[in-house]
């Protein structure tokens, strides 16, 4: 069915001006514009096909990803698409580990976004020519093949080929039901649209009304940048939601260690489900540190959008350091990478609630959580989808 | 002192086809071209003075350094000097936290050479304009202003302010007597040069044979490729250099960690002094685990040239991870992040043993090492620098 020589890659670099209106502010990233390395793939069979591939960016800085998608591109130009995902584990490889590219990685900032960005547009275009949205392509794929998409290497220790087969294998059962569930019900989802930090309170008091008429019940609010704010902003929500419905917070990377526990102590009383991002995403043993003290105050730490790759989150899974663990689809690298991911959760029984919100991220995370309850999960407990209300 | 408003950046992708004699081969490196990303800075200044700063690279992707540097220079564009390093946290942090590029990041990867090698290039006016060179820079510099250079920004709950101030002061003890010491004797070193995977077996033996003749005692070898091969080549130097001359070895990162632990099981008979980068440089538990295993075989971990930042090291030092630590001068960022890494070492009593042998790297590191033992680790014990013999 894979057809079709790659005959051209081109790649656009797409902003929206998100920042003149606050909307994405948090207490990091105070001025975002919205945006994204845009990649279109395109063969030279008869169909028209074209695979479209995006990451996520905050503005500047997307002509760097650019400029890194076309240093790689030579590894995708002039090879049959049946060669790449007949042996996708060796492409992916090929890209994450080119021999020189590499030390300006490896596997993480921008040479991973831009793979992760030309591995959307290859998976894309696979879909499109099997007739399918990308969900259903692994949905219905075998449990060897799924495999064969995925680099064990670095993650053999908690992973390997074997733990993943028989993961999916499991997955089998009650498949069917579970996809036609999703396509009748969709998949749980929270909000994040209504209390980014540049926000003021009318507008958070306003949307928070709006989101509740409209049967949002799971709300996520920022926090982090000053405290006695974040205590007169929490109260607000929780006095609009109610005391039933579901609060998150997100401090997006704002705190130390200590002063994460310490903050977020404070901030108990309101309840949240979890704190997203209480300080770097490269700190496993942190986020270890303040899960211990937060877990029996009834917080989980949730982290991951800003979590390089599967190395990451293994050791996140191994330390106990996480209770929600939140992909990112195209800082990954892509479908492939996210498999590893999605099985070595379900391993550790941790749940999934992907990271979106982005120009583009709800479109592609669909396909990895829709996947990851039919085929992986099997579960929905504790889990939901981040995404902006229209 | 310090004087002049920042005119000009310029920068350069410089190469070096290093590839073409197999130079610089290693396991997972197999055709690096050494190159650089070249930084000048100019001010309008009488004195003429330019400040030069780079980051090393394996050839692709140099250009994409350097368009990251574009995408940060208006953070040094038209600055006075004197409030650059006035406030030289400040700046740091401003750079490396540029609200919409440190999503592509956030201090690893491509953003984060271009702040290394944009900083260095401050660094280098600085110390021209005070007509030093910047390790004497940083000896002469009062604890206060040393430590004001540092974003303490995720390591607090290893290493705070005071505590950094307090081993910056007992650093002034005999200071005197190390500068001297250095500037008779020069610092411990070692050769990077005789056993590059990609050279054959007369190659080695020559160039280890000469490099013993010329005085050198401590030899690294690249391994993790073959068993086999490595076992050879290994008996091979063992032969030249005899048994008494101290042997490291180095897998560039090539295994997983279970790999790892057994493949250096049965490379233990050459009584190696460290395996450097047995995994991913992102595994601090997997350092941990391979510690574990091979300190009782009398084999150290060493580890950092791929670290990307600061809070990475923090954790391989509280996770007991490595035995040697190895900063690398321009990936972690510039002179002000290694400041914090050398501080946490010396507070875990582990030896610093910097990364050098690219493109610039071994004149780049001789400043923090000469800082390092002139004003804070005030020790020699275990401790050497990598170079490349000439």
């Amino acid at each position: 069915m894979v057809r079709g020589r790659i005959s051209r890659l081109s790649v656009r670099d797409v902003r929206f001006p998100t920042s003149l209106g606050g909307h994405g502010s948090d207490a990091m990233h105070t001025d975002p514009d919205y945006s994204a390395a845009y990649v279109v793939i395109e063969t030279d069979a008869e169909d028209g096909l074209k695979g479209c591939g995006i990451t996520f960016t905050l503005g500047k800085g997307t002509e760097v990803v650019v400029c890194a998608v076309n240093a790689l591109a030579h590894h995708v130009l002039n090879k049959d698409l049946k060669d790449i995902v007949g042996d996708f584990r060796g492409f992916y490889r090929q890209l994450a580990n080119d021999g020189q590219l590499r030390w300006i990685g490896p596997e993480k900032g921008v040479v991973h976004l831009a793979t992760a960005a030309i591995l959307n547009a290859v998976w894309d275009l696979w879909a499109k020519q099997e007739g399918k949205p990308v969900w259903k392509l692994l949905v219905d794929m075998d449990p060897r093949t799924l495999v064969s998409c995925i680099d064990f290497r670095y993650i053999t220790d908690v992973l390997t080929e074997e733990d993943a087969l028989e993961i999916l294998q499991k997955g089998q059962v009650g498949k069917k039901e579970r996809e036609e569930q999703m396509l009748a019900q969709g998949y749980p989802a929270y909000t994040t649209s209504c209390a980014w930090l540049g926000y003021s309170d009318d507008m958070l008091k306003q949307l928070c009304t709006q989101a509740l008429k409209d049967g949002w019940t799971r709300f996520k609010v920022k926090v982090g940048a000053d405290l006695q704010d974040d205590e007169r902003r929490c109260r607000l929500i929780r006095d609009v939601i109610g005391p039933e419905k579901t609060l998150m917070m997100d401090a997006n990377q704002r705190w130390d260690v200590p002063e994460a526990v310490e903050w977020m102590s404070k901030l108990a009383k309101f309840k949240p489900l979890w704190i997203e991002e209480p300080t770097s995403p490269d700190d496993i043993l942190g986020h270890a540190t303040i899960s211990k003290a937060l877990v029996p105050l009834g917080i989980g730490v949730a982290t991951g959008e800003q979590c390089h790759n599967r190395v990451i989150f293994k050791q996140l899974l191994q330390a106990k350091a996480l209770q929600f663990l939140q992909i990112d689809s195209c800082r990954l690298g892509s479908v492939n990478e996210n498999l590893s991911v999605l099985l070595m959760a379900k391993k550790f029984e941790i749940p999934v609630c992907p990271h979106a919100g982005g120009v583009g991220l709800c479109e592609l995370v669909q396909h990895l959580i829709l996947f990851d309850y039919i085929s992986v999960s099997a579960s929905l407990k504790n889990r939901m989808l981040a995404t902006q209300q229209k």
